[in-house]
């Protein structure tokens, strides 16, 4: 049941299947194929151009306007103002990086870090999620003395080397290297009991590590994106990660939260993922929604992490915490704040739950749904065996795109839609999600 | 005489020095410091609060203009009003991803990739230079079969883990990994004949391959930097990388051209660096000045290479070629266009270089005058013993900022001022540069 496909593969344009009836779409295919090769990756049986976007829309080349239920980068909803004014603002001012001073990148560092636990005192900005996961892999290995990680099974933690190493849905062919384990991801069971799946989760890391041990290994850390996206989004019971960092750190590893997917308010409990398991990580790192498109990431942790690293290695990154980057993060935050949005995150993203929920009693192909605030995921099953259904999920979503509602999939299955709108998704757009899932489950 | 300063303390702040003056800058020193802890890089003696820029000047918190002499990124200019424009209009229109299609995005990627040679039609987008070089490395090694990397002495090729293990210049302490192999710098000495210098440094990599094979490490190519900027800038005879790559080919590795810094029109003839050397890389990198301050950077080759890498590992970047990363590279490319930036960096170069030059005759210190277009090296020199004088490079560092002008150090000594101003540097800005190195090495 395990696919072949690199997750990055799920929801993606096969060339090789009907031709595109519409010139135009043909053609920007065509050059696409031609100038990106074999690394394009295009969603859809037939794919859309976009042509602009604001608030939960999106608008395509025939003016067709589309919900948009799967794009957590423009997190605050796409091209908002405040953001767009703060970026246009900083750009025809200064755009520089962080050798020299200024109040904007200094303010925002401050601003950001105020929002972590007090130990987790300093922050390394940088462009990207995976330039954030890369560093922290090496803070943990310098810390640790170790080199060994643990991840999920179906996880994704960037697009570098180093990251690609401990991101095992990347891997189309061949094994993840020999210092890295990975745990199944941490889904309930029927009849589990309080506590069950934190201990299995444990248990499961605990074997990991010991395997490590065997093998000579030293562990470096446990490093989990708090939501668990690319595994299919595991989010409850709060707190059930606990017993697994408390494994890693006795075996003397580092706990990552990687927070590039789950950060910035989209669990509806806070800014951070990792919040709701009640555990402080070591190194927290952060992207996509950061600058709500504005490409930036950061990594933040103990001061002692940084120093220990930088007595082997210089590190610096050239448009990691530029003035426009700080610009426009510190907009996200002012929207994120003025907005309310981890409130309606929190609201609206029940509010969609219990209408996915309401619909399995006429669908028998929805299985569990899952999630925090607006990161939802929806297991799609086989009505009879109960088995993933990956087919009928791309079936789902070609169908949802048909509705002009866009959303993608997850899971090592491919069979979990994964829905994560703009925070400032509302009751009605969640409402008309659940009707438009309603109506192509029933066609 | 090898400095134990990785070459991103050159010219840094050194806080333990004596303490600063002005309370508003020693309060902002004090934040960074605590925030970005021990990772935190600022420059000069006494660190700049800057708040504005435009064209070739910045602006520091007092109203002070400074003349920049340095910045390689908003290499049009900053803040330039076309670039702004652009990037304000795309913002607040579409800023999404390449996983659907898009005009500008399809345009900027035709665009770009006309101006490499035929062969090389693939573009993959990245956000930074070193996300770029990363990409690079694993293409080469897959494309090969090989681990190994010839690499120069003060190479720099960027932050992430696997660029800085090509990266001797990031090395504080410890060692390279016994995978890569460093050559000294291309460097002319006294009585070089014509293709002296090609057939030493072309000598120089076949002994590093040499050495790779005696240790059964199979070679997977030789990456600069086309203008050897860390190394203290080494831009002639054009024409001098042929043999090397020759040898590097013949061993069965790669050749990627590093064009971060060289790159987007800086050496004066025409977009490349690599096209002064009249050979054809199997890989071209791209980073720092492609979007003028924005965010991204783009890996050029040839599609067999992606489609390689591709059947084993995904590749996806979310923010690279994102719509407005498009937008703000196609206004660069318009700006280097419409203002003739790549004539008037040779032009203005040549003058800027003969005017240092001239100088020789007056200040002792003046040593070798290098480079091409407006990439300039300027070795400082003891005037007794000709050697390299990283202290009085410092000094005339520090002295040119007391007179308004930035500039900074490169090269395994720290000796080189390191001469990189934006390309719209008139032949004005020329004349006070020199008129102001003058001033100061005559004090």
């Amino acid at each position: 049941m395990k696919t072949t496909k690199s997750i990055l593969a799920l929801n993606a344009f096969e060339p090789g299947a009907a031709g595109i009836e519409d010139a135009r779409l043909a053609g920007l295919v065509a050059r696409r194929r031609s100038h990106a090769g074999a690394a394009s990756v295009l969603f859809y049986e037939e794919p859309i151009e976009m042509v602009r976007a604001s608030g939960v829309f999106m608008f395509d080349a025939k003016g067709n306007r589309y919900l948009d239920v799967y794009n957590n980068v423009p997190s605050v909803g796409h091209c908002h103002p405040h953001v767009v004014a703060a970026i246009a603002r900083q750009a025809e001012t200064l755009a520089i990086h962080t050798r020299y001073l200024n109040e904007t990148v200094e303010a925002y560092a401050d601003r950001l870090l105020a929002s972590f636990p007090g130990e987790l005192s300093n922050l390394v900005m940088t462009c990207t999620g995976s330039e954030s996961n890369d560093l922290a892999v090496r803070l943990a290995c310098s810390a640790s003395g170790g080199t060994g990680f643990v991840v999920t099974e179906t996880a994704y933690h960037g697009n570098t080397a180093l990251t690609t190493e401990i991101s095992p849905s990347s891997f189309k062919t061949g094994h993840i290297p020999p210092h890295v384990r990975t745990v199944p991801m941490p889904a309930g069971r029927p009849g589990d009991g309080p506590g069950d799946l934190a201990r299995r989760f444990a248990a499961d890391v605990g074997a990991a590590l010991g395997d490590l041990a065997e093998k000579g290994i030293r562990p470096a850390g446990l490093i989990v994106d708090t939501i668990f996206s690319s595994d299919g989004v595991f989010a409850d019971p709060p707190g059930f990660l606990e017993p697994a960092v408390a494994a890693v750190r006795a075996a003397g590893g580092l706990y990552i939260a990687d927070e590039v997917q789950p950060g910035f308010g989209r669990t509806g409990a806070g800014l951070w993922g990792f919040s709701r398991h009640e555990v402080t990580p070591d190194i927290v790192t952060m992207g996509k929604p950061m600058g709500n498109g504005y490409p930036m990431g950061g990594v933040v942790t103990r001061p002692e992490l940084i120093e220990r690293y930088s007595k082997n290695f210089g590190y610096f990154n050239t448009f990691g915490g530029n003035t426009v980057a700080a610009a426009a993060g510190a907009a996200v935050l002012d929207v994120i704040e003025s907005e309310g949005l981890i409130a309606n995150a929190a609201r609206v993203g029940a509010e969609l739950r219990a209408g996915l929920v309401s619909l399995a009693a006429r669908h028998a192909a929805i299985g569990a749904v899952r999630g925090a605030g607006l990161f939802v995921g929806l297991d799609i099953v086989d009505p009879e065996s109960r088995a993933p259904d990956p087919a009928a999920a791309s079936a789902l979503i070609n169908g949802l795109k048909r509705r002009r509602v866009l959303v993608g999939a997850a899971g090592p299955f491919g069979h979990t839609l994964k829905i994560r709108p703009p925070l400032c998704f509302s009751a009605d757009d969640a409402a008309l999600f659940v009707e438009c899932v309603d109506a192509v489950l029933g066609a």
